[in-house]
């Protein structure tokens, strides 16, 4: 039965994962909690996961609540228990699952990047345009816009609170190559990650930028490097850690990519996505400066936001440290008490309860397949910029 | 094909849980993701719940996600598929409830503070020993203990990171009654709750400093007080918010609590809990000083924990933030990848691993009903300390 | 000429400085600066430094810029190029050379604390009044008041930012004296310094708490604690530093004292000063909790205050970190631009720019010796109540 | 008797200071305290002050302490009691001053930025060079060098701390004319200043940046930008501030610039200089990422330096924050206790206190001509990228 046609008291929405790795964990935890804490209209049935391996899968199934599993992901699109597909792998395989979902008729969740390629991203948009006026919908998951502090930032620059936008200013920091003997995974390989740094993390903030501020960047000057050339090949791994051995082979993506850009709005933007900064973790930090005030947030203290009131007296002005724990803060009033903040985890599960939410209501949810397209002509434009001596290159 | 398979080696541990409000929701979220994410050797099953209102618990179990429901606690001590009785009512009610599921058999886990008086709490140790005896077990809920960034400060202070404890200054600071207009709650009637910010959140700085420490407090000089004598009575309530009516009734546990005391280790030590500290939500914050170095955590960025080593030449020295959420930090490792913090509930999550591994292995799990005790029996001589005019006083 | 009784178009207000150690090098920056930045009625001359030893002083004046030196503190106050007497040596001079000059005409600031002994800062105190009547002025050098972000949470608190004062919750953490070696240094002497981490930075915090909150602490609860007994004899001492050789000897001070007391506005005041805060190096802290918001402070960043507007909306409110550099806040628009923060320092020259002002205008300064005797009072109340059991005692 | 002996074995150093406004009063709060600290083998003596306007220029003379005055700057090239010209005048009259001052053989300090053009620049740096060779010494003005935390960050990185550098991310973000009415000061006139924010603050990071690697930049792409066209013409300035009226003109420099680059080291770079960053007072952020550590820094918290070691096992790695105040770090020794921190102006007390060193060593201080002119030829480089389409650019 469909999720948006309910039939009985309580219906169910049957999902299947493709993918059991990091992102594979995350969503699980999502779709296990998401009916706990949020009311939703239909409550998600976790019906089956696919993987590559059957081992692997079948522990998987069976550790993160899978009613089943299989190693053919064609063959969950044939399943009457399966409204939603939610694809976690990487992301060379996007572009043919998601299509064939859709087109099947099932509601998909995409992981993030949306595709390798603009090419890819823009068969996957128009596919997805033409589902969505058959009623079948999609999203890409840009998980972080579900961090309560975002969502509440977003809503602050909607009211005013930053008015005109001069200075986005993003980092998405972390450390976990640093080491030159961290074995070459996925993430490593151009065929399968599409690109490094820019594509993982960088995505992450530029979407945020545009979702935070509702602007859109025009142009871009980037460039991105590799400080570390040939690693050790991975053997085994395990979320984002992996051990190597003795054969080596060279690494195709980006290490760190830089850029800035303009908006449509006038805002001048920058951005540095690495993954050699020592000594930081997950620090993905966005700040915005405007002409009534600023905002800023970092995810490795995620459960606050920074803002400033420049229409303020001087001497009152400053950078107002908010727990964005209260029950008036979005997601946080099913949760806790104010100052018992939430992790990384409560992303995928708000993604999923706005999911659900949206899928039951027959409403577009965002951020839609577009919005993804969107993110990788920005990321393309920064290859482009970068490949041809740094200089303007339009988006 | 399922992924579940009942009847084969894998045996469940089937759970009951008498309450369903603030404690019973946190608990639950223990319940069902304990094993996702940690190796048990036996999965817990959530068979029934308990409360008082009908259509309340009826409705918790639905949404929490329990088998089975009752209004009757004691008939959930004569089902088969009840190994364990999780506790998380109000403090008056803690001894008859943990005593009779005891004697009946079944492991408990009681949310502190263990009980309202030193009374009730001697005579539910002697009941837990005597249990124990029998293969019987049982907890007291110090939650925090299972923060990792706590968890990992007392690995710290066990490899000598401290050195000699000088100094251990503990805050637990709120603001949620600061409005003279919050309600009446069951947390401010002496009946219900036994004491107000020092038996509530007093109780886990207790304990916690000397869980930390190892060392024992032999005398405090302690003073309570209250800034609001009169609140309207409640009429709906959910988490720690409420709302009140015209009808007003009489405040009769502390708002604010302090004192100060030795340990058996030449220690000094200072406690503060107050629930009028206005802008502080949840900041339980404790501070070793030592011979050695220093450590000090706040839960209100509850991944960072600041270690200082005062070994270290002077010009080097200073607190270094650790985001405890590294694969060797205590727990972290089966969650995310680095700087990808965890949130409040994951003390529970944290909680309930550990209980179920002890219950399955027959070792006693710690804090024991004897730790709780003793946590009663220094909040009850600062009782005497303020009564009687502040003075030292022998716990 | 009389500083206050200008005859020509600019007169000197010559001054005399007892002491010329750590005080004596801050206290000489106040006096060459302050009418460099700000317009004073009449610009002080350095006439005379006065030590104990020959060599030390008359090097001491060269460095410092004093016109002229001697050894004999009494000579000085027969000069008439010598209209205040600014006393910073230790404590148990301070009665003998304050009454002198005093009963010699002579404007008088000391160092605090006031005295070594209630005793002498009444008889001190009785003397300052009498000679006010003469219109010779005096006052107690708590140098921290003139620290800008304090001044302006004076400032704040008087406009009501906080409301009813609920918390006061003062810590002055230091850690020079953790090292067991650390020399016999006369702030280690009981004959010399009074007491210890009690007179020395606990003296702050009490003067600063009742300076902020405009309330009197009425009785208290303490306790004071010694961790090192004895120590190598001092050989060699700068600013805060010092050398030892073999043999030890007695220490007679505290290392420590904590204490909590009861206001005349009704708040629960809470007290820690110590030397063996490992890592804290000059953490003087204060925070004030009231029923309209908090206001928090660390000496460690002196240039900051965080302020909490409890009657914001719940979503917006959070602790705003105001960098009190303005033009607008205490002392600072003679300084640099927003953001150019001040040092240790510029408390002295603000003290000395107060006095000068006051001096040349008869306006009686503050604080007085009357508001040094009552912080005497409150450490001799801490002291009587630690030697008594911590019990309750009267200030 | 006088402490203070002209004449006799102790010389002076005579200066001439053109110019009295903020920066002239930094430096005449350097020239008359250095000596007072820091044990200098020559003392300077205040001899002269220049500035354009004869009642300001005494005024300026007898708040400074400046024992002289004059409105025309050539007249103290002549004088016997000047050895040292010192150029606080805003850029566009620095060559001029500049050159004859070093060809009248008179060692100079210049304020930064050395020049308006690269030109100007080269100009200055061959005759700094010249008069080098004739014993006459100069220096320009990079103060921010001199604060003890960024004297300690440069010690550690030659030390190895950082190890391979691979990211450079420096921001000065201030906020002083956010607001449109803030009035057009000749630091917003491009005949005057040069340019706007990239050579009065992106001057200063680009020149840290170089000083703390050891890197020179080879090749930029920058981009600036003007949020504000028209400004009303000023009518009084006073440091920063400054206050206009109704007649408006037009702004003819940057108001912000942002730029990334590489250097010889292999490192990546980025930079931001705004005068829009809303909250910002003077945050000029640096932080260094390599191979074996990080080190990041920010001027509104000067006294602090954040250091992670990156061969620290994970579990204990964490960025340290090191307050700069120790006996051991750069500049510190001579002030005051651990934990009493220093302010802006003392970066000024040791620059001058480094160049009496060097002038009376006769050994060339750093940082010379040629250090600014390659400063300069940076910003050359990034306004040559910003207006050819914001490619690669050679420095």
């Amino acid at each position: 039965m469909s999720a948006h046609q309910p039939g009985g008291p309580r219906s169910e929405l049957g999902v299947a994962m493709i993918g059991y790795a990091f992102m594979g964990a995350a969503h699980s935890q999502g779709w296990r909690t998401a009916h706990r804490f949020f009311d939703l209209p239909v409550r998600p049935a976790m019906s089956v996961i696919c993987g590559r391996t059957e081992s692997a899968t079948k522990a998987a199934a069976d550790k993160m609540g899978w009613a089943d599993w299989t190693t053919d992901w064609r063959q969950v699109l044939n399943r009457d228990d399966v409204q939603v597909v939610d694809i976690c792998t990487p992301g060379d395989t996007h572009a043919d699952i998601a299509i064939a979902a859709l087109e099947a008729g099932k509601h998909v969740l995409c992981e993030k990047p949306l595709a390798n390629t603009v090419a890819e991203a823009e068969q996957m948009t128009a596919t997805a345009q033409a589902a969505q006026a058959r009623g079948v919908l999609s999203s890409v998951g840009f998980n972080y816009r579900r961090t309560p502090a975002l969502a509440y930032m977003r809503r602050l620059v909607e009211e005013g609170a930053v008015g005109a936008v001069r200075h986005i200013r993003a980092h998405y920091l972390q450390d976990w190559i640093v080491d030159p003997e961290f074995p070459l995974v996925w993430r490593l390989q151009k065929d399968k990650a599409g690109s490094g740094a820019l594509g993982d993390i960088g995505a992450h903030i530029v979407d945020l930028s545009q979702f935070l501020t509702g602007q859109r960047l025009t142009k871009v000057s980037g460039h991105h490097t590799r400080f570390v050339e040939r690693r050790p090949v991975a053997q085994a791994t395990s979320g984002l850690s992996a051990s190597g051995g003795v054969e080596t082979g060279e690494v195709t993506v980006d290490d760190a990519a830089v850029f800035f850009g303009r908006t449509d709005g006038g805002a001048l933007a920058t951005y540095e996505a690495t993954r050699f900064a020592t000594g930081r973790k997950n620090a993905m930090r966005i700040e915005l400066n405007g002409s009534a005030g600023s905002i800023a947030f970092d995810f490795e203290s995620m459960n606050e936001l920074h803002v400033h009131d420049g229409t303020a007296p001087s001497r009152d002005a400053g950078f107002r440290r908010i727990l964005v724990t209260e029950p008036d803060h979005p997601y946080t009033g099913v949760w806790w008490p104010p100052g018992h903040g939430l992790g990384y985890e409560h992303t995928f599960v708000h993604e999923i309860a706005d999911f659900v939410r949206d899928v039951a209501a027959g409403t577009p949810p965002a951020p839609s397949f577009a919005d993804g397209l969107q993110v990788q002509r920005v990321l393309d434009a920064v290859e482009r910029s970068s490949a041809a001596g740094a200089g303007w290159t339009a988006v």
